[in-house]
C-alpha cells in the first residue's frame, strides 16, 4: 500500500502522516483525532506550562491508545543584552503609543517558553509518549538519555544537511528534513550567522533528497506539503513519511485567533516570509504590517524568545480590535492548498489525505530509493 | 511511457526535460547536444550581442534539425538614479582600493543585457526558433505578435500564482514555474516591493501544484531539481515537464569560470542565497564574500541591469587572481545532487536522466491530476 515502510514500523503507526506539533493552535483533541485515524498526532508544548502539559496527556491517554509524539523546544537560553532590548522597546515605541498601550517594563522575565527541563523530563517518564520530537536541535546529554530510558524514539528537525547529520551522530531515530516552505519556526540550530543561516534554508524538493543521501535513518519530509500531490513528490525524493502543518490549522479542533484564520483563508503562494520579529528566531508566518514595517528579518530583534515578549502587549491590542497586525500569523507556502470545500475535523483529513495519496499513486512502484 | 504528454506534444520533443537557458556558461554546442538527446535544448542571448546570437543560432541549425528554444530577458529598462548610483559606488570604494582598480566612471554606459526588442525579432523572424521562451514577462504587444507570427511557441517564468494567470491571460502556450530553490535570477516582474516580493518566493513544491490549480496550459517546473527523484516528484506536483539548470554546469560544454566551477563542486544544500547585488534583481548564487558584506539582499543596489556594472572591474580582478569573491556564482539549491561520478557531456546527462526518471518511476500512473 505504501512504498516505505520504514516509519510506519518505527511509530507503529498506519498511514505516513504526522500532523505537525503546532503551539498555540494544537491541544489534545487534534492529537486524538489524527491518533485514532491512523496517523501520528503531536502535542506541541512549547507554549504550556508544565501543568498544562500533565493535563493535555492525561485527555490523550484517556482517548486514545495509539502511538502519539509529545513535542518540546530545547532551545539554549538566551543571553540578556539589556542595550539591545532596550534598543527593540525604543524601536516599538510609536506603535505602544498608536495603540495606546504600555511597553513591558523588562523582556527578561521568565518566559512560557522554557526549554526542556527536568519538569518535563518526568513526564515523559510518566506518560512515556511513544515518539519524543525536539526543535531546535536535542536537550543536553544527561536528559536526552532519561527520554532514551522511556523508550521512545526520538527524532528532531533539520534544516540543512549538517543538521541531519548532527541529529544522527547524537541518536536520532529518524529526521524531519524541514523545507524552507514551513509554516512556524525554523529548526535551524547550527551554524553562528542567524541571518544568512535564514537566507540560505533549502526549500523541500532540493532538501530531503540531499539528507535522505547523508544519513541511513529514514526521513521526514515537511514543508510545502498540502495535499495528496505534495505526499506523493516527497514519497519520490526519498522521505518515509510527511508532516504536515498548515492544512491541520483549517480543522475545527485548531485554536486559531480570528485574525490568523482570516489570513490564512485569504493566503495565497506568496503572502509569507521568514520573519524573526515575533520570537528572535526565524519562522515563517502570513505577511502582516509589522513583519513589513520592522522586518521581515532584522538583525534587531531581541534574542529568542525575548523579541516575543516585547511585541505581545501590542498584539494582544491589536486581536482585542480584530486585527492581526501585531501578532505572528503562522503558516506555510502551501496554505491554499490546504483549503478545502469543507474544514475537516482532523481525523477525517487525516484519512482523506490517505486516501487521495493512494489513488494519486495508482500503481505506483518507487521501486529504487537510489538514483 | 511518461505520465504526461502535453509538453511533449507541444515542443515535439521526445523527453520531458528541458535544459534551462544559462547566460554566460550556455552556447551553441550545449543547446545542439541536449536537442539531438530528445531534450529541449535552450540558447540564452542575455549576454550576447545581437551579431554573437546569430552566429550561435547558425551553428545550431547547422547541426540539428530537432526543435529548439531560444531564450531573452524581456525587462524594462531602468531608471537613472545618479544619487542612488554614486552612494553604491562609494559603498564599493573600500574594494576597488583594496582590490587596486579604478571604479567605472559611468554606471549608465548601454549594458550588453539589452531587453527583446526589433534586433533581436528579427532574428526569431529569420531563424524561427520552435520555442521562445521570455525572462521577466512578455515584451511589449508588438513585438510579441511578431513572435507569435513566426509560429513559435511562446513560453515564460513565474515565480507566483499571480505571475502564472497574467502570463496565460497573454498567451503563453506553457508556463515555466519558478521555485525559490532555482539558480540564477528569479524571473519577477509583477509587484511593487523588490524585497517583499524576493523575501515571499515559494518553493517548488509549494508553487507549482498552486501554479498547476490556477492556469489550464501544461506548467514546466523549475527550482531545486538535478536527478531522477526530482523529476518524479515534479511529475506527481502536476507538471508537465522538468527544466534543469545546475545540473548542466557540470558539463563539459558548460563555460564556468575557474572561482564558479570550484563553488560548485564544494556546494552544500545552505552554501547558496538570493541576492541582488551582483545585478540589480534577485538571484540565486553560491554565497561568496561580496554576497555576505553587501548583502544578500541590499535596498542599496542601482536597478537592473546597472548593479552589474559597477561590480564588473572588481569580478575581473578578483578571477585574475583565481578568486570567486566578487563575481556571481549563480546555482541553484540542488548543485549538490547534480554532481557525479563524472561530468557527463550534456546529451549524455539528458539521457541519464530520462533513463532514471523511468527506473524510478516504475510502473507509475499518475492517473489524477486533481486532488
Amino acid at each position: 500500500m505504501w512504498p516505505d515502510r520504514r516509519i510506519l514500523d518505527l511509530f507503529h503507526i498506519e498511514l505516513p502522516i504526522i500532523q505537525a506539533p503546532m503551539a498555540g493552535p494544537v491541544f489534545a483533541d487534534m492529537v486524538i483525532a489524527v491518533a485514532e485515524a491512523g496517523g501520528l498526532g503531536s502535542l506541541p508544548t512549547a507554549n504550556l506550562s508544565p501543568e498544562q502539559t500533565r493535563s493535555e496527556l492525561e485527555t490523550i491517554r484517556r482517548h486514545t491508545r495509539k502511538p502519539i509524539n509529545v513535542n518540546f523546544f530545547c532551545h539554549v537560553p538566551p543571553v540578556i543584552d539589556p542595550a539591545r532590548e532596550a534598543a527593540w522597546r525604543q524601536r516599538l515605541g510609536p506603535y505602544f503609543a498608536e495603540l495606546g498601550v504600555a511597553p513591558p517594563a523588562d523582556l527578561t522575565a521568565r518566559s512560557a517558553r522554557a526549554p526542556f527541563d527536568d519538569a518535563l523530563c518526568r513526564l515523559v517518564e510518566e506518560f512515556t509518549p511513544e515518539i519524543v520530537s525536539f526543535h531546535f536541535g536535542l536537550p543536553e546529554a544527561s536528559l536526552l538519555a532519561r527520554v532514551r530510558a522511556t523508550g521512545a524514539v526520538i527524532i528532531s528537525s533539520a534544516t540543512t544537511v549538517d543538521e541531519a547529520r548532527w541529529l544522527e551522530a547524537h541518536g536520532c531515530d529518524a529526521i524531519i528534513a524541514q523545507g524552507a516552505e514551513a509554516g512556524g519556526h525554523r529548526g535551524i540550530f547550527l551554524g553562528s550567522d542567524p541571518l544568512i543561516e535564514a537566507a540560505s534554508q533549502a526549500g523541500t524538493i532540493a532538501l530531503v533528497p540531499q539528507v535522505v543521501d547523508a544519513v541511513k535513518v529514514p526521513v521526514i519530509a515537511t514543508g510545502g506539503i498540502a495535499d495528496a500531490r505534495g505526499i506523493v513528490a516527497a514519497f519520490a525524493l526519498g522521505a518515509a513519511a510527511v508532516q504536515i502543518g498548515t492544512a491541520y490549522l483549517f480543522c475545527p479542533e485548531a485554536r486559531v485567533a480570528a485574525p490568523h484564520r482570516a489570513a490564512l483563508r485569504q493566503a495565497k503562494d506568496n503572502t509569507t516570509a521568514l520573519t524573526n520579529i515575533f520570537t528572535g528566531r526565524p519562522a515563517r508566518g502570513q505577511l502582516n504590517r509589522a513583519m513589513r514595517e520592522l522586518g521581515p528579518l532584522t538583525p534587531d530583534a531581541p534574542a529568542f524568545p525575548l523579541a516575543g515578549q516585547a511585541l505581545a502587549p501590542l498584539k494582544a491590542a491589536a486581536e482585542a480590535t480584530g486585527s492581526g497586525d501585531f501578532g505572528s500569523l503562522w503558516s506555510g507556502q502551501a496554505a491554499r492548498l490546504g483549503r478545502r470545500d469543507r474544514d475537516l475535523p482532523a481525523g477525517e483529513l487525516t484519512r482523506a489525505l490517505a486516501a487521495e495519496t493512494q489513488a494519486l499513486m495508482g500503481t505506483v512502484s518507487l521501486s529504487s530509493r537510489s538514483r
